[in-house]
């Protein structure tokens, strides 16, 4: 209920600054995107079509562009970036912390990407430089240098009147990271603790051995990290423990979040179409190939039926039923496998328990293969008025229904031992398998017995 | 890669436990179960069979099985707790904080509970049962009363004293609440405040208002508020700003992972299957509804073939083409479901937005289908050694890929019209239509022609 309502809110303010930018309606447009935080100004430019995305553009103020950008999408930051001269694009910058810089700097062209780095502080522009040697999507490649890093053989008063100078800390500060004379990570000092010991205390004293993440870490091991241990922040080093940065958990909720619609996508054969108005001919080419990978296994179901071509010519109501039998079989191995698929991408699946599953979706299968065989077998006879019509159609499904749940369950599995990623595989696979075995029982059995 | 390497060292770990538990090699287990942290432990359990799992809860430290139950989904936790008494659920609880009681308390009868809620403190009984007050997808049922709350009026020095006497805060501590005398929330006291600000100012001049959360408000919402404002913790109060207790950033991340779970579950007809190794009997009454729904939807497609029939007897390769009609029609159709579901999930499709997007997918199906059309035409002529059958394959193709787009475009949108949750319903009514559709388009077309 109020979930509808969050949305709705969204898409109404959408609509009316679409109306607004369609009436060029300046004062309204200015009103409302002042009134936004700027990951809702994002979401908003992502929810509209090319061309008012680009006049919306212009109505947000300086100051925040740069937060903006920073919370769209891959390709509709670049499709803005695009639009925007050197020195606009540095001046977007100028209020980031360098993880948000990294990431303009990964979405624009080389040439680009030099101007803005010789022009930022020469703090920042090493902390940026060190993040881009590292591929987006590792640890190195998300970190932040908004850490503080302090020294062991100190007080905490030392500490704390530190603090009291520097007058703010950065957002998502639980520890403060303890480093030696060069730069070697050594702990974290956390703020809790800083609090509750006494100020006479050495840092040594109190400071607590927690393992750092390695830069060339994968960020989806990273989350499952934050995820375990319930972190709320991290800090990064290179391998030869030199302390390089800092992941909090707002980074992590993202990387979550795209990590889903990543898997969701790509069960559908999508890569990464970030942009919902990216042109026809971009998203036919992205398109196009998982069409000709589906139609190249949809010729097997097909070479199926030209085998049975006479006893289909003979009973045309064996083509008639086909699509239920193909449809159940789809359907129930598709059940299975959304588990399976489930369970292998949290580590729940080894070759020991895989067979228990296995013993039980063949029971699953054959349950729900008796109650469908029963139901469409009494339907099929009365509709074509066809007892042995109905018979084997219902023998047909109970057999469909079992090889289905086990293909469900095999294919994610098979496909896993050969390393290849089940979420986008498995779908196309299965229905290959389900249809084509399907027809097989379905017309092999009515060319046995009712030929 | 290295993901693989962790879910592998998972699956590996969880091998031995079993072959150990068959093995009876008590040692054996005793050391692994010892060299795991609770979450990692409940994991396992969730990934062995009842039988096993049973018998390796028995390994677990009385210390630590409170905090592993809390991590197993809400199946497994029943079936183990089911095989607890009174005495041993109410020592599972002994250590835990108040949102953890809680969440215990929800999976236990109503028996259970009483005895559970008797023995407790009064102080942590008492935030139970409030939280038991509210559903369990609320932020009333989720928050936990491990928070510190001050006065406004006492001075960071006192604050100060007052954490060092504590001598701990709990974790994902970032900011103090500040109540009025009667518990009423007013604002927060972040914790870097507290350090970075002269000792002598009152809490009033240093504090933030910041709105707390109602205790009502839906979990994916509060998530959803989380990851908009990079939250680590915030307050919970009821209706009349009573200062309830608070949700942290850990919890969070839970939420978002089980609501991803749940849609892709969803899909598949599938409610909550949450153990993988639930018996055969109890999966098949939770999977048969979906299969029956199918069915249903499945006879309109066999109807339309059916009225084709004497087209069918006459032209036998219509049945044998008839999958590849189907399956790429359902295909094409899901590309453009899946990017608008997603599209929908977020809130960035409106009625004005939405009409640029069916131009968009009506564009995308137009090219798409005249290259498939090209290349099945083709293909079917040379294949069956007839140019008008190969023509009207590749006309009835192209036009089935367009109506495909449109409708994998157009369902998903009505769906939410409706209010009903496209994630569930899209599929199969998508894949109903486009069946249907594609035979009719594709035996209508050779009726009109080849008969």
């Amino acid at each position: 209920m109020s979930k509808v309502s969050l949305i709705n809110d969204k898409t109404k303010i959408c609509e009316k600054l679409l109306t607004a930018v369609n009436e060029q309606n300046n004062t309204y447009i200015q009103k409302i995107i002042s009134s936004l935080v700027p990951e809702e100004i994002a979401e908003i430019l992502e929810a509209t079509p090319p061309q008012e995305r680009h006049e919306l553009w212009l109505y947000i103020s300086r100051e925040i562009q740069g937060d903006v950008l920073v919370h769209t999408n891959d390709e509709v930051k670049t499709s803005l970036l695009e639009q925007l001269n050197n020195k606009e694009i540095f001046e977007l910058t100028e209020k980031l912390a360098t993880d948000d810089i990294t990431d303009i700097a990964q979405a624009i062209t080389e040439k680009e990407r030099q101007h803005i780095l010789s022009n930022l502080d020469t703090n920042i522009r090493a902390a940026v430089e060190t993040s881009l040697r590292y591929p987006e999507d590792t640890a190195g490649g998300l970190m932040s240098a908004d850490f503080i890093s302090i020294r062991s053989n100190v007080s905490l008063e030392v500490v704390l009147r530190l603090l009291r100078k520097i007058g703010s800390i950065p957002d998502s500060t639980n520890h403060l990271f303890i480093t030696n004379r060069v730069g070697l990570y050594q702990g974290i000092l956390p703020i809790t603790k800083l609090i509750t010991s006494d100020e006479e205390l050495l840092v040594s004293a109190v400071m607590e051995q927690k393992p750092a993440i390695q830069a060339n870490t994968d960020s989806s091991q990273v989350a499952h990290l934050f995820e375990k241990k319930d972190l709320i922040s991290v800090a990064v080093t290179d391998e030869n423990n030199l302390l390089l940065g800092r992941i909090t958990i707002d980074d992590v909720v993202d990387i979550i979040r795209e990590e889903v619609e990543r898997n969701q996508m790509a069960s559908a054969g999508l890569n990464e179409e970030d942009d919902l108005f990216a042109p026809p001919v971009k998203s036919t080419k992205r398109r196009t190939p998982w069409l000709g990978l589906n139609l190249l296994t949809a010729i097997f179901a097909s070479i199926v039926i030209g085998v049975f071509e006479a006893t289909i010519q003979q009973i045309v109501a064996l083509a008639i039923l086909m699509p239920i039998i193909a449809s159940m079989g789809g359907i129930a191995g598709t059940q299975t496998a959304t588990i399976v698929i489930r369970a292998l991408a949290t580590g729940k699946l080894s070759f020991q328990n895989s067979q228990h599953l296995l013993f039980k979706e063949a029971g699953v299968g054959m349950l729900n293969g008796i109650i469908w065989a029963i139901i469409t077998g009494l339907a099929t006879s009365l509709w074509f008025n066809n007892g042995s019509l109905g018979t084997i159609f219902g023998i047909a499904m109970l057999i469909n229904l079992i090889v289905a749940s086990l293909a469900g369950a095999l294919i994610p599995l098979m496909l896993n031992k050969l390393k290849i990623d089940p979420a986008l595989a498995a779908g196309l696979i299965l229905t290959t398998v389900t249809d084509t075995i399907g027809f097989f029982i379905f017309l092999g059995l009515a060319t046995m017995i009712l030929v």
